[in-house]
């Protein structure tokens, strides 16, 4: 036998004193991987981006003294004596409305009819809300006394120059890129959301839509851990998929490297010797590790780096229960490591089982199944072989049991993590 | 006064009366909205859009037995008696791979070496894994015998045709779409995700990175709630921003048809007669209400359809704090009911009050805080104001003050709705 000779999850009693922890392995994996270089991103592309360095601001936030209301601009003092009963009336000497740029100046004993955001008058110090006044446009009667800084919006009130607004290592949203915008960065130096390619293997894959012979499957992991890739916070693309020979999986990991922060590989690792092309290919590289992690599904995994820019690899097993799990455990917390991030694990949350459930010892196992988070309880799904896609699309949770634990009891408390 | 001459957030002591709640604005909204048609869409755009009817397998899953192992098909009775200190030792007949799409025939008294996933040969019962071999090329001897059916995973074991994959209403992500690949279908019958056009109107308003006069602030909501459409799960798209006048902001609505599900404009409804563009413009369409919601920040609302296709449009207040509170609470939910879906409110949790807070009789408040989850403490930010989005982008959360509370102490407990 060939160290080539593994199988997904299935009595490979020769290889279980090898196999590493799924802490020991992903521990690897995310100190091995290097921050994406920072680019200058544009607002439009920089949302799920990770800021590189604070950004403080650069001019004053609002810019200038402004209107908060729809009003009068005033001196308080001109109007410290209104009242319902004894209403002051000013002369209007302009309008200001948002926009306008012209620096109008007050002259006391007259108003200013102001807009909401209008730059506020000189020599005024506040602005009466319309509703407190008849809304006269040539002369405007105050029922109502203000304080000094009523409605005015100051600059600077927000933000001044030098404050850090966003610090290094913020993930941008849609808040923090309206702050960018509204302080006119148009541009921002931050870790690009990861470009990810999926890559299938197999010469019994073919796209869905064509026709199938007999032993010949609809290709399924790469839509699908494309989609998984996406949500994670990369920007995926699909390769089509490549046939089981060496050459072609090398022609396609080059061609993928050009658009590619990390690669993704599904299949070619746990066949056997002639067939098993990802792992052959790779291993004459040099640069990529294979490796048995004691989990199930998932056991066979391969990571290491391809290319000039060394980009990171992964290569998932083929069964498309085992390469989900495996991208959630594994490929998503490397995402973030890429942007400089600390992993967002997938929240461990407990339930009690409703059914019982057995696992193979020395292997910790992901097992499909639907969570009640109401109820706290969780139920196995029927079908859990790592094939089984229809049964995975039942699920909405990944019951674990331990390594040293063979078999759980209904009624039993289990570690869950939500599937996304 | 006319009734476009109210605030967002101040004093509108008039408008007080018409002031209508939360729920009774959402629910109004959501009674409106009619949910996209579903449309045949590819599975490369599909994720994220929600099924129209059911999905049924076409063909079985897996489509064929096959071998959930690298080994030897056999007859399991041909094997029966092996053991390790007698193996029982059978001709290797032929060898079949995944994607070999010749049927194979098993003669009794030979072996045929399998791969995973390759096609089971006729007359074969059972897989024996090559670990449990001497992994023979010509002859192959085995150490161990295995029931009929081992490492055999049989056609229809996922999903027999006729099975339903999917239901009407299912969300699809990256499982769904893997399901839906699996079993041939490369298009199908959805509700899209929604294609929102954001437009900003505003003289005041310069494009992120040009340089301001006075009076002029950079654009931002527009940045903001295109990143938080998406977020929601739209198509997000801005619009160049728009001038103060009704033939602009019209004609910017027109454009934004051709290409939206949804429309949402921020500015032009908070400001006096001829100032207030959006609303004026709208108002004479016959198709938009303009309300007054009981809430700060955010009062000022305006939702009803334009278009031939009656499409939706929701107008915010232009304060961003008010645009973005408006957007989670009303377009959101809106979104989802395109998709024929349930909206997704956010979630509300409870936490302690670090320090005392102030809210408007009659209004629901929802000011930004800095929760920490793990505390369970919430802590007001210093900004309070609809405009200020530094102190917006320091928060993680809302604190909900109910209608009838105008404040509240350090200790109490509140409601916080956690902030996208």
């Amino acid at each position: 036998m060939t160290s080539g000779m593994t199988t997904d999850g299935h009595g490979d009693r020769a290889g279980q004193a090898a196999m590493e922890s799924v802490e020991d392995y992903l521990s690897d994996v995310l100190a091995a991987i290097a921050p994406l270089p920072p680019l200058e991103l544009g607002l439009a592309v920089a949302d799920g981006s990770v800021l590189a360095g604070d950004v403080a601001a650069r001019s004053p936030l609002p810019p200038f003294d402004n209107s908060a209301m729809d009003g009068y601009a005033v001196l308080a003092a001109d109007v410290a004596t209104a009242t319902a009963e004894a209403p002051v009336t000013l002369p209007v000497a302009a309008e200001v409305a948002a926009g306008d740029t012209a620096q109008r100046e007050l002259t006391p004993g007259t108003c200013i009819r102001i807009m909401t955001g209008a730059l506020l008058p000189a020599g005024a110090d506040a602005v009466v809300p319309v509703e407190l006044t008849d809304g006269g446009s040539d002369r405007a009667t105050f029922m109502q006394a203000v304080p000094a800084g009523a409605a005015v919006r100051r600059l600077g009130g927000d933000a001044s120059p030098g404050d850090v607004l966003l610090t290094a290592g913020t993930r941008l949203g849609p808040v923090q890129l309206g702050l960018l915008a509204a302080t006119g960065h148009d541009r921002v130096l931050a870790r690009p959301r990861p470009r990810v390619s999926v890559i299938s293997t197999g010469n019994e894959l073919i796209e869905p839509g064509r026709p199938l012979l007999p032993g010949q499957i609809w290709e399924s992991n790469s839509v699908m851990l494309a989609a998984a890739a996406s949500r994670a916070g990369a920007v995926a693309r699909r390769h089509p998929v490549v046939r089981d020979d060496t050459v072609s999986v090398l022609a396609a990991i080059d061609e993928a490297l050009a658009g590619a922060d990390l690669i993704v590989t599904s299949g070619g690792v746990s066949m056997g010797a002639e067939h098993d092309v990802v792992k052959a290919a790779l291993t004459a590289l040099g640069t990529v590790s294979f490796r048995k992690v004691a989990m199930q599904p998932g056991m066979p995994q391969g990571f290491g780096f391809v290319g000039p820019d060394s980009t990171p690899i992964f290569t998932l097993p083929g069964n498309p229960v085992s390469a989900y799990v495996s991208f959630w455990l594994f490929i998503a917390p490397a995402l973030d490591a890429l942007q400089n991030q600390a992993p967002r694990m997938p929240a461990v949350r407990q339930a009690t089982l409703a059914a019982p459930v057995r696992s193979p010892q020395g292997k910790r196992s992901f097992l499909r199944g639907s969570l009640d988070p109401g109820a706290g309880t969780v139920e196995p799904v029927s079908g859990q072989s790592s094939h089984q896609l229809a049964a995975l699309a039942r699920s909405n949770a990944l019951i674990i049991v331990p390594e040293k634990v063979t078999g759980l009891g209904a009624g039993d408390t289990v570690d869950v993590l939500d599937l996304p």
